[in-house]
């Protein structure tokens, strides 16, 4: 491409209102351009970007053996209305009405229209398994759009929706699809993590994502330091740290902590560490009624998160976690919030005690006495050790739940996801085969989505320095890029950069030849090719022609270095596995 | 591809609700299945002549200079005002609301969000001329989608803007446009014409419209016998047949034609020829008010259709066209529809006369008094000849207007449009640059579309025989069919069959092996490859074998022929181009 007939519209300054990296990066290298909250423009620079995203995912799913397909983006209420979600899904939803009246949404996924369409196609367990992609554009109309692509309401994904007869075989596509998804992120050049993931309320059997690790990544992934164990904290199972509690050395004593009521503030009054202290956290039971209050105590330690999609899959919590009011506190145990602990004995209240928690010994805790605390507590001698239960987030330096090493924790960007769905939807609407004894079947479903925008922008959060992107080949808008000096001066220095130019065009190379007039200056094309991430630049000057040479600069390199103009096409092509 | 890994929907008998033979093939075909009405379902099969339709038209698009962006499906109703569409379109603008209230719609087009765009990011003449395309999904809310996927609410358009200043250079654009989309439409192999179109209510300066030829096509196209003239049935002027009428043979007489009103009904009792009546039509005038009824009459010759796109350009005429009530017509003339005729003096109504009409002689019309008809009325002696003006359609026969051979009418499919916009949309929005004065100047722009899953319809009215669809190789799901007979039982069969499909594959030949067992019977096996419109098919079979032969049939052709099987490889290569 000639950067005379190619729009160039970078940006010195990122606008204001950019936070993250990649944001900055897309608008200022003139990728994307904002149309409205959420909703951008892909200029043809991004563009490029995304179809090479795009046209990796499309070979690595049709040689998994999925079939492509294309399902509407408008989407009929009524298959909605049938799984429930009509009713169900929230504000994400953008729902409309047609011109005659009737209900319709702009599809945020397609789990309906997929079972809809295999309940219709599908009548044997003989066809099976079958996969089916598509790569669309979506619409969730997120309350807060944020990051540009990285949380925008409309971008491009990859889903894929697979039907099976029985779990054995859906567990055998999970892993096709899981392998295929780690070959494609392998080619686009990421440094990414299959970790496991919550199956959330849909149920499910199990549940990986795919996070490109970025320091501004939402999600916290809890690693191995030894293995390949990898989960999201949210999954992460925080394992006993030893067998039993220590003997106790304390006598239990209740103490005057009078306003001090945080973690922070009584371990700062007491002088100790947060360790030697339990918090309880008070949420409403899954009995709870507006007649008769009833709570669960959760009992973690003072160092230690509550992990409230773990509490939420207690049996005796009420889903999804709601926090007991101060009020609601009060009306049974006669104290404010501050000041609890889990010495609680009411017939309206259970306890429930986080692993680690249960084997703390000589510790501080609340003593449901306005203004007091325990010191020097143990568990059965002062305190009934009730529940014990996993309700804690894993932390950086527990052991690793896989038994080998300790847990690191790093930030993730989630670009891809696959969930066994089990019959959560082929039930609700009822997709039948025939099985292998004539009988009707429900189908097992599996879904694998891959956000293809959101890799553009999570691409750069890995890849980027002071000057811009650094793209990894795979993604690269233009693999080589040209940038003649003076060539208005220079006829040897304008047909170098022509010859060059066409030769690895023509060899299938996407190459970019900044031929804008005397006008640009040199210094504006380096810092548009440096902010746009070229690969591989190479410099033309009628000065360096005279010794014969040009220089090669590697994006990923500090310095650039010389080279004769007679091997420069032969040195790209090599480093270019051609 | 093989058969036992891709769904196969093929259906004997088409839905009853499927009216034109593109739609009943795409259905029994399985390449589409309807979600809602006017929203489908695109299957592996379909969808595999769709990526291929978009595959040439985005690299012949890449090849004219265009550059590739994406703009969002969902755009916000402040564009739309600032243009005034946002009122002025009608029903068939989707538009909705976001869960903040705000207002924006379902795009069916994109010269807005183009225009915005071009705004920000284009600031000189010497950026000029760009020209941006896309490939996307479009939503129009029809009020009656029918036909399939031809008149569907949701299709994929590629839609391209172009930015100039001047009106050259968007000529220059618009002719390299042109050829452009020549050169699709030569590649996808369809029989189709550049017609000159009407500019419609948009204004500008030139229109083409692209239709694919088919009975089934919903406009009428107007072809010089002998030139390259082609124009939209709208568009194509009807010359003057003749320099003067004839001179007067007949006297004026007024009969009694009773309750005799239509041109069939008055050519009957008085045994004429339509052609020597004319026809008198009242349409409200530019200046029709309610105070004071106005009208405009046109007249034309009973064997001529008024053409409304032309009537309606006439300055003393009301536009959009609007016909006079019984009523409106009776307070001014004092006489019913059925005997109204040119012989009007009437300070409120206005007469336009058809050129073909004006040279009419003695010839029939109302007589403006119920019951009564004029006889040998010639124009001058009997009637004044007022204005003369175009305001009919062109019929088979007539003179071309390009002055060579006369008219022939086919229908057409329209699938791509064409069109200098100039400044409609650049100067709502004030879409300018700095021209080469250094001048603010607002930009020309020109628009170009091609509706991708229409040609997919439109290829397969052009492509069919009773067996189902023919498609013409560069769109064919599959280039080369494969049926093995009884593989099950032969050795040789199979791995003749697999080794050729093996062979075919590797060397980038879009094959397909019905590799489905013995339940499948060879006839649903035959029946589904000319169904769904192999070019290319081989059965190889146990019989054919032992005289070392397999059995090629073209698809276009009736019979199949022997082949050494030794030699079928090389056949297939030869006749791909390979």
């Amino acid at each position: 491409m000639r950067a005379s007939r190619f729009l160039i519209s970078t940006l010195k300054e990122s606008p204001s209102d950019a936070v993250v990296i990649s944001h900055q990066l897309m608008l200022r290298a003139g990728m994307i351009r904002k149309v409205a909250s959420g909703l951008y423009n892909w200029l043809p620079l991004g563009l490029k970007v995304l179809r090479n995203v795009e046209a990796i995912v499309r070979e690595e799913m049709d040689r998994s053996g999925a079939q492509e397909i294309l399902m509407p983006a408008i989407q009929p209420a009524e298959l909605w209305q049938e799984t429930g979600r009509w009713q169900k899904y929230g504000g994400e939803l953008l729902r409309v009405k047609d011109r005659h009246g009737r209900d319709f949404c702009v599809g945020p996924t397609h789990e309906e229209v997929i079972t809809d369409l295999a309940r219709n196609e599908l009548a044997s367990y003989k066809q099976l398994p079958m996969t089916f992609y598509q790569v669309q554009t979506k619409f969730r109309d997120e309350t807060r759009p944020r990051f540009g692509v990285m949380r925008s309401r409309e971008f491009i994904m990859k889903d894929a929706y697979s039907f099976h007869v029985g779990q054995e075989s859906l567990q055998e596509e999970y892993d096709n699809i899981h392998a295929t998804y780690c070959r494609i992120f392998d080619r686009l050049g990421l440094d990414y993590r299959p970790v496991q993931a919550d199956t959330g309320s849909i149920g499910g059997n199990a549940s990986h994502e795919f996070h490109v690790l970025a320091d501004s990544g939402e999600d916290d992934i809890a690693f191995s330091s030894v293995s390949s164990y990898a989960a999201n904290i949210e999954m992460a199972e925080a394992l006993l740290p030893k067998p039993e509690a220590d003997a106790p050395s304390q006598e239990l004593a209740e103490v005057d902590t009078g306003e001090h009521k945080t973690i922070e503030e009584i371990c700062a009054f007491l002088n100790i560490e947060a360790q030697q202290t339990l918090k309880t956290l008070m949420v409403l039971a899954a009995d709870h009624s507006e007649e008769q209050t009833k709570l669960v105590a959760l009992v973690v330690r003072g160092d230690h998160e509550l992990n409230e999609i773990k509490a939420e899959k207690i049996e005796s919590v009420l889903a999804p976690l709601t926090f007991a009011t101060d009020a609601e506190i009060a009306a049974l145990l006669n104290c404010n919030t501050g000041c609890i602990g889990p010495n609680i004995q009411n017939e309206h209240i259970s306890v429930i005690i986080d692993r680690a928690a249960s084997v703390s010994s000589d510790f501080v805790c609340g003593a449901n006495i306005n203004g007091k605390h325990l010191t020097g507590a143990n568990w059965t001698r002062d305190i009934a050790l009730s529940s014990v239960a996993d309700i804690r987030n894993i932390q950086a330096g527990d052991p690793s739940p896989c038994g080998e090493g300790v847990i690191e924790i790093k930030r993730g960007i989630e670009v891809g996801h696959i969930f066994q769905l089990g019959k959560t939807y082929s039930a609700a609407l009822n997709a039948t085969v025939l099985d292998q004894n004539g009988k009707s079947a429900v189908m097992d479903m599996g879904c694998y989505g891959i956000g293809i925008s959101r890799i553009v922008a999570a691409a750069i959060e890995q890849n980027y320095d002071d000057n811009g992107i650094i793209w990894p080949e795979a993604l690269a808008p233009f693999t080589v890029g040209i940038v003649p000096l003076n060539a208005h001066k220079s006829k040897e220095v304008s047909e170098l950069a022509e010859g060059l130019y066409n030769s690895l065009k023509e060899k299938g190379i996407s190459v970019y030849l900044d031929d804008r007039d005397k006008k640009t200056s040199p210094g504006v094309k380096f810092a548009d090719m440096e902010l746009i991430g070229t690969p591989h630049r190479v410099v033309i000057s009628d000065r360096g022609l005279k010794e014969g040479e040009v220089e090669y600069k590697f994006r990923k390199d500090k310095d650039s270095q010389n080279v004769k103009a007679d091997d420069i096409e032969a040195m790209l092509l090599k480093l270019l596995g051609k």
